[in-house]
């Protein structure tokens, strides 16, 4: 009996370099695998089938969605993306951790259903700039200050269901940390205990 | 206004290892600084005063604990052994993390006092033979099984108060799970949504 794999969900706002992190925690081989998306949009030049995507047309990913066969999903610019959840699933019953790069509206959809996930914002390098922004005072207008502000509040308002929060300020050091979250969340004393337990029972109904 | 540094607790069974693996841990520079325990025993030949330990007298040492200088202490051997309680909590206020090495007594004293450390324990790969057994039945007597049990159930029973649980089967991958805690431990999303707000609070208040 082995235990169940992790669910680990990357977002974060847009344009903030999800896409980016994510391949570089699969380039140097990982101990987990990536969830690959589903999409409505067509199919682009050197596109592969169920490496980038899995495409299907609007019809069967709306119908797919009604059987609940989707953990998340979005539309943008009428074309649907989503996560098909039996591989999810799947994957986890082998005991073997998934990964999800999502948008932030995806990740809430998980967070509902799978709660016991590992949430990880990546957070934008701007959001840095506020501290930035105390040190070295006066050389920008106070429109732009403002400006940042109030996106700096929205993006600290979208981390309330993560886990952890990770700065995208450089690639290799946000890999390298997303990996020793993960890394320690299997040393999770609850985890780790339930594992031992689990093995005692296991000799002591056989010493019996 | 920085953000308040860890307390760092490393214990477990002894005879673990504790030592050996948090020396491993400081040799290669870190990031923290290590609690100097302090102990009424005599000082051996090539120990050094406030590195190795705080040496006291006895009676000086019942004193501080009195006095509550101490986070915790034991007595072994008609010997004490304790934590200074002024640095640890100074370092944590000047925003550093501080590690102990304790024995898991001391632990419990440090988790009444300070309950939101980080409470790290090294398991002995004993524990892990539990599974091994599993796998390879049948060449062990009854006895040597049933003693096993006994100790890997204490050895269980230990881990309650802690937050992570690290297998001491290799000094340096120990050490490399010990580090990606700690590195997690500072990207928890309260942490770092504290520090914003902070930040974004500061900034709000100078526009004012």
């Amino acid at each position: 009996m082995s235990e169940k794999g992790l669910l680990i969900v990357l977002s974060g706002p847009s344009g903030v370099g999800k896409g980016t992190v994510r391949k570089a925690i699969f380039k140097n081989g990982v101990d987990f695998e990536y969830s690959i998306s589903m999409t409505s949009r067509n199919k682009r030049s050197g596109e592969i089938e169920g490496v980038d995507y899995f495409f299907k047309t609007r019809e069967e990913f709306e119908e797919l969605i009604e059987q609940g066969e989707l953990l998340e999903y979005a539309k943008y610019v009428d074309n649907y993306y989503g996560t098909p959840v039996r591989h999810v699933r799947d994957t986890m019953d082998r005991g073997k951790d998934i990964f999800l790069e999502i948008e932030v509206q995806g990740a809430e959809q998980v967070k509902n259903k799978i709660p016991e996930a590992l949430f990880i914002f990546l957070a934008p390098p701007s959001i840095l700039d506020l501290e930035c922004r105390l040190k070295g005072r006066g050389t920008e207008s106070d429109e732009v200050i403002k400006e940042r502000i109030a996106k700096a509040r929205k993006e600290i308002q979208m981390m309330y269901l993560y886990d952890y929060v990770v700065e995208n300020n450089e690639v290799d050091l946000a890999v390298e940390r997303i990996k020793a979250i993960i890394q320690s969340e299997h040393l999770k004393r609850e985890r780790v205990e339930m594992k031992y337990r689990r093995a005692l029972l296991e000799l002591e109904e056989e010493e019996i």
